[in-house]
């Protein structure tokens, strides 16, 4: 059979990637695809760069609507990431009638429904595999492996930076700025690393696990979403005291109210294999109700682990050619039209245990005031830790951990402990999730 | 559309889940895939019998040939397991243009050579995500979600019996027998559980595995196969104090020589998320030359977790329905002409470090005519633990471990040992693999 021919925007670090892994394994990819998978036109904004990998054979334009619009490419691989033109330039590949491979996770999040309505009109197939967890296939676990499951959760190590960064801190006990520092250093944080550390990264991700695991459409504006930069060295060693690990975790959850969309810093079982994920590697953990809990892990970034998935995109856009557009897999796992609201829950509404550490004056009757409050709106205590007073101080800190309650009824218990004259500045929050 | 029609060959363990299953998510998996999916004939021997699940709606039959023969039928799920007469109605099947989906790891291991190649001149699919690591969806990871890299290796926990007794004699101290009595107890081993003791039940998997990363034929033949019945306290102590744990893994794996594929008892570094998969569950290591190390985690047998992944192979199946035959995902990851026969390695020529434990009397110049036997045969020495004498004994067990040598050079010098007078006994040997 004749090679699909691929047209690539970005000549950056993914797109590199993908022409190395291309020409490396082009004989064990023919072997799966049937048929040789090319590169055949690139665009990149500066053309006389010089590049470490080999464009032989590739024609180069600085313009990507020139590749969107040639007439001798059949899929198209998006690969300049951001919104503009990376939008304008997908919707313009649909409408000439070409298949899409993207590792785009931000426009995914927030334009994917207009983006998957388009090529499915078309007919066309749009693929993001990369935009989830780089080389880790959970976009196709999901929504192929595990089709026969109602899934009941999601959460997942998403964001190699933040996980790099926790681990560093517990692991030599370094603060915060100091280990974002060397993740600069060692290329795994950028220059500006506020995606990564804020959450926003690890956000984008999750709308699209939220969706395909529970048949909505793409809701990034009803994710809950907290970064990791309030961390501080005491709260890992406490949590390392009462048995957890700190995780920045997306988490997506059913319940009998409607569905958590969550992004945080989580407590976590020390012993769950979810604890070990150490470094900058990605683990996602998927329950299913009939096949229980499944884990999937992985490198989540990088030039090669991403080209992985971007690569199988096309392998798998190939095998489908020739299939019946209404039969292919749907991009949000379920046909369009067996999609849901859902009723993604306010952050108010989402259930969780709790760590709170807080700074009171070392007197008798503060505990009793403090789950005096935590009492009155039912909010149980499992564990509790008090530390020595420091020398030349009047606090001690107070960490305590809650059984599970609703978000609304923590935030209000905060504000009133908060206000206690004994209690000194903010309460640290972290929620606590066992991954059973 | 019209629902798709299923016919479904036995109602035992994983026949009852599949009807479960597609019962209980008929929404969520129509959704998915486009259609209904509906079991609407199913064969069993005991007509009469009481069930735990609802056969409403099915029309039942003694004889699994009249199922086969259905014209009315879409997709044969044959879950009976065992070789005869599993393989005729498959054959059958194929024949009567029909698509199978099929649990039965022993049936594709020793005759999905022959099945593939019918159902690939008849143009039909068989699915078998079932058959290795239950509701793990791991064929389909390696055959679709890596499908862009070189792989380099497999290793995986692929027997949940294996996997169970080795965690309970570590965790509780207890000896071999006792475990697997236990186990039978539990329902986690079966009355004569020599398939999954000896390793022939994780050799078929790995078999399969092996097909499928590699592009070579399934070999069952070629995959030297040891149980765990050896492993005794004392191995999973010092391995313990080694710093490793006893686990019983299937690996393939790309050396420069050949394929090496063996399934064995095998110590890991403790630190490993693999050393720490624990219980009945199943993980499989997948290396690929792009990815790097990817691990899927999951449970491997029972009733749900494996009706998840017959359910899932329904839904691939009738999403592929209206697509070429020969765009299809090939069975075994590889178009046919694809494939070659790779150069399994005789067990000889495989490469590995070894834990060596034995009895040797307690006196001066033992230990140096142990490394000079071994030092002959260019093994070298990594670490080395001699224990206390017991009371009333002249022997003292002596525990070393090498760094990697070919097994053929092993076998010489373990040979040489045991013939030393000093020696008493068998040498009891354990590979090691750092799966990093």
């Amino acid at each position: 059979m004749k090679p699909v021919n691929v047209g690539l925007l970005g000549l950056g670090t993914v797109g590199g990637g993908t022409i190395s892994v291309l020409n490396r394994n082009a004989e064990e990819i023919t072997g799966r695809a049937g048929r040789a998978i090319q590169v055949t036109h690139a665009s990149a904004r500066d053309l006389n760069k010089q590049r470490e990998f080999s464009t032989a054979g590739i024609t180069l334009c600085q313009d990507p609507f020139e590749v969107v619009n040639n007439p001798d490419i059949d899929i198209v691989a998006e690969l300049i990431g951001g919104i503009e033109p990376a939008r304008e330039l997908v919707l313009k590949a649909i409408a000439n009638d070409k298949h899409v491979v993207t590792a785009n996770k931000a426009l995914i999040a927030l334009h994917g429904n207009e983006i998957f309505r388009a090529a499915q009109n078309q007919g066309v197939m749009v693929a993001f595999e990369a935009a989830v967890a780089g080389g880790i296939p959970i976009i196709k676990a999901i929504r192929e492996g595990l089709s026969a499951n109602r899934i009941e959760q999601v959460a997942g190590i998403i964001n190699g930076t933040s996980n790099f960064i926790l681990t560093e801190m517990r692991e030599r006990g370094l603060q915060f700025d100091a280990v974002l520092d060397e993740a600069k250093e060692l290329g795994y944080a950028e220059a500006d690393p506020s995606f990564d550390i804020e959450g926003t990264d690890a956000a984008h991700k999750l709308t699209i696990l939220a969706a395909i695991a529970f048949g909505i459409p793409l809701q990034y504006d009803k994710v809950h979403t907290e970064g990791i930069t309030d961390i501080t060295p005491a709260d890992v060693d406490y949590a390392g005291e009462l048995g957890y690990r700190i995780k920045h975790l997306g988490i997506a959850r059913r319940t009998d109210h409607g569905i958590e969309t969550r992004v945080h810093p989580t407590l976590v079982p020390r012993k769950r294999l979810m604890a070990n994920v150490e470094g900058v590697m990605n683990a996602v953990l998927v329950k299913g109700d009939a096949v229980g809990p499944t884990i999937y892990y992985g490198a989540g970034a990088g030039a090669e682990p991403t080209a992985s998935a971007v690569v199988a995109d096309l392998v798998d856009v190939t095998r489908a050619l020739t299939s019946d557009p209404e039969n292919r897999v749907p991009h949000l796992a379920f046909q369009p039209d067996a999609l849901n609201d859902g009723g993604v829950l306010a952050v108010e509404d989402n259930e969780t245990a709790y760590y709170l550490r807080m700074s009171a004056i070392d007197q008798p009757g503060v505990l009793a005031e403090i789950t005096r409050i935590l009492g009155e709106r039912d909010i149980s205590i499992e564990a509790f830790l008090q530390k020595e007073q420091e020398p030349d101080t009047t606090h001690v800190p107070i960490i305590l951990l809650t059984q599970k309650v609703r978000e609304g009824n923590m935030n209000a218990a905060i504000e009133a402990i908060e206000k206690l004259p004994v209690v000194s500045g903010r309460i640290m929050r972290i929620r606590v999730e066992t991954l059973a």
